[in-house]
């Protein structure tokens, strides 16, 4: 029988959210007539701003036609889009991304589950912990770990605890690492880095020529005007970072898939007989051997979300989320939780009442209060002790969700 | 430095299709006042059906309202799609496909390249040549092959020659392979596999317990009634063989980017220790991590294929560029060129004319008649001595390309 790749079994259980699916229909099975608010999967609940739709309605429009018809997209992208990414996105904020440094995908996700196949296999990954589940499962696919502890760490994993110890800033690593995946805001703690902060993990970088895997999917969600909105407004960082993003919480794209990739010409990676090769030109190959371009209608649309009137209904759909998560973090707050995140980010992170576990109060919010969340311990064995709930829901939801957080 | 993944130097040179762009576009701006014909890369030029781009537009605007909103797409696929799958292209042909081994994708292109991440890095892999360069080169990435020798043939692929002396059938490996890549009709020869052809490799995986990856992305070509559209109408694949379909060839999806995989239940992979496992679950724990589900507008639009306004508008497509590949055989054959396929695929393979070789009359194509053809030897070291025309291009087009080779 041909073998599988034996790296699977290393997993632990299913990925998070599908197990967290899984828990949802079961109860949902079983209590039909509970009003259940999903405040667990990150997932968007408003509309796509109109100029964006009737972009890509435009564009399906368009390909209708012989005269208008478009096949194969360029491989990173149109043109289109990425110069409209370099100027909204990066030149609007003092930094320069030449077009040819921007891959375009159907989301960070993939990017970031991606990304690590063009390393080699035996370098030394260090990850925050709590982590976006992607970056540790990409890893164990791949090879680069050994099996998981009974805390569920995979041996070979540089693991950088983010707890409310260190409010939530990891401590660099003690010795080398290669690379370094960073997200800011952050998936789940809902914590930012400060400018000073991201230099430091720059310089560490630069010093133990490590390269940084920098998540900024939730750039928008900054609202103190000193943070950082991308890796590249650091000095430096263009020789030793990566840089992901996603239109999945801006446009409300989680269904309609599109994000993009910055990879420095700058940035170098070596054989280990010295050759050196610039990452850009590594991922290039990659993508134009395992991945066709994203859809074209889906990348009109991400460029009319740099439209005046796209931006404006962009801007309108972050706040909207952001106001919500002021209301969930003054309601929890006052009903006694310890709240973390909500400030810069649509996530909040909080602290599990006495006695229990983050499994535990999940299944207390879902039972109780018919509310899904996400255990913290999903996120890694550091996350234990929290659960994570997404500020992305209507109004009225969230507003419903307080009062029985407030009754339980 | 960081290491990169070494087996990226291995690959020759770049892949193909960019490589022919990039002298396509030399010879252009070198010579602007061509009219440059393209056959080269299989990409369609007609638009897509109105009925797929009405569903389309639909879709668009059902996300534009939070009451009609769509988030994360479900991770094999939405069931509206994945039933009309089940029905219209399996169960129509009397072969049973439930709809939880159907797992929906951005393409063809991208399924082939990662298909081979389930399975062991040791596996002995078979293909073609010459073979679609996905197959060779996510192999090669994934570090399963040694160095090219001077042929550009990979140290530990088994390699299974498609030459005018075996009729592009080629011969079943002399020994134990675990990965077979089959692809009919056939990119780039044009060739089909009958169904006994089709049964004696079926026949060969089951005593060798291998797994056949079968590309069936042209399967909407074949007008021999008796020629498998599905490896599945053969007794016994679905313990070992995974089928791959695209709409990029039948609806015109190259721009728009959808397709889709199908992992039957039965066939199991084992670990080194002997427990098996189903590779179903294994590509769908691949795809869970890795990747993110199918834009939305565009799943709908996949559906429209199957209304029968669809289905109509699909198939005046197929028959529009098999009445270009008849054209083409008759002028080319007239011409005093020997020409394979052309009859069950949308793909003509050539004799170059005595005293050039592939990238030569690629050359005389370009330059004397201006028409982009895909040189065989890129395809593999079998491929010397042809290129591939391929039939999606308007009939015009068509038209005044088989005049220019004429007055050659």
């Amino acid at each position: 029988m041909a073998l599988f790749n034996e790296n699977y079994l290393k997993l632990k259980a299913g990925y998070l959210f599908p197990e967290i699916g899984r828990r949802t229909a079961s109860f949902i099975t079983a209590n039909p007539e509970a009003a259940v608010i999903k405040m667990g999967i990150g997932d968007v609940v408003r509309g796509i701003p109109r100029p964006v739709a009737d972009a890509m309605k435009d564009a399906c429009e368009e390909l209708a036609h012989d005269e208008s018809f478009r096949g194969y997209p360029p491989g990173q992208g149109y043109d289109f889009l990425l110069e409209a990414i370099a100027e909204h996105e990066f030149g609007s904020r003092g930094v320069t991304v030449p077009t040819d440094e921007i891959f375009l995908s159907d989301g960070a996700k993939c990017d970031s589950a991606n990304i690590q196949e063009i390393f080699g296999i035996d370098q030394i990954v260090a990850m925050t912990d709590p982590v976006y589940p992607v970056y540790c499962d990409s890893n164990v696919m791949a090879g680069r770990t050994g099996k998981a502890d009974e805390a569920g760490r995979y041996e070979g994993l540089v693991y950088l605890p983010c707890t409310s110890d260190n409010r939530f800033s990891p401590a660099l690593p003690d010795g080398h690492v290669d690379l370094i995946y960073l997200c800011s805001p952050n998936n789940p703690t809902g914590s930012v880095m400060s400018r000073q902060v991201l230099a430091k993990w720059v310089d560490y970088a630069r010093r133990e020529q490590a390269v940084i895997i920098f998540d900024a999917a939730y750039e928008a969600y900054i609202s103190d005007s000193d943070i950082p909105h991308s890796i590249y407004e650091i000095d430096g960082a263009r020789e030793v970072a990566i840089e992901m993003r996603s239109y999945s919480k801006t446009a409300g794209f989680t269904g309609v898939r599109c994000g993009f990739t910055v990879v420095p010409k700058e940035l170098m990676g070596s054989s280990s007989d010295g050759q050196s090769l610039s990452l850009n030109s590594l991922w290039n190959r990659r993508q134009s051997t395992k991945y066709n371009g994203v859809s074209y209608p889906v990348q009109r649309g991400a460029a009319a979300c740099y439209l005046p009137e796209g931006k404006a209904a962009v801007r309108d759909l972050v706040d909207f989320y952001m106001a919500n998560a002021t209301v969930m973090k003054a309601e929890l707050s006052a009903a006694g939780y310890t709240v973390y995140g909500g400030d810069n980010a649509p996530y909040l992170w909080i602290v599990c009442p006495p006695g229990n576990d983050s499994w535990g109060f999940f299944d207390v919010l879902l039972q109780q209060a018919n509310i899904v969340s996400t255990p913290g311990a999903g996120f890694g064995s550091a996350g234990e002790g929290y659960v994570r709930l997404s500020a992305f829901q209507q109004r009225d939801q969230v507003q419903e969700a307080m009062r029985r957080i407030r009754e339980l």
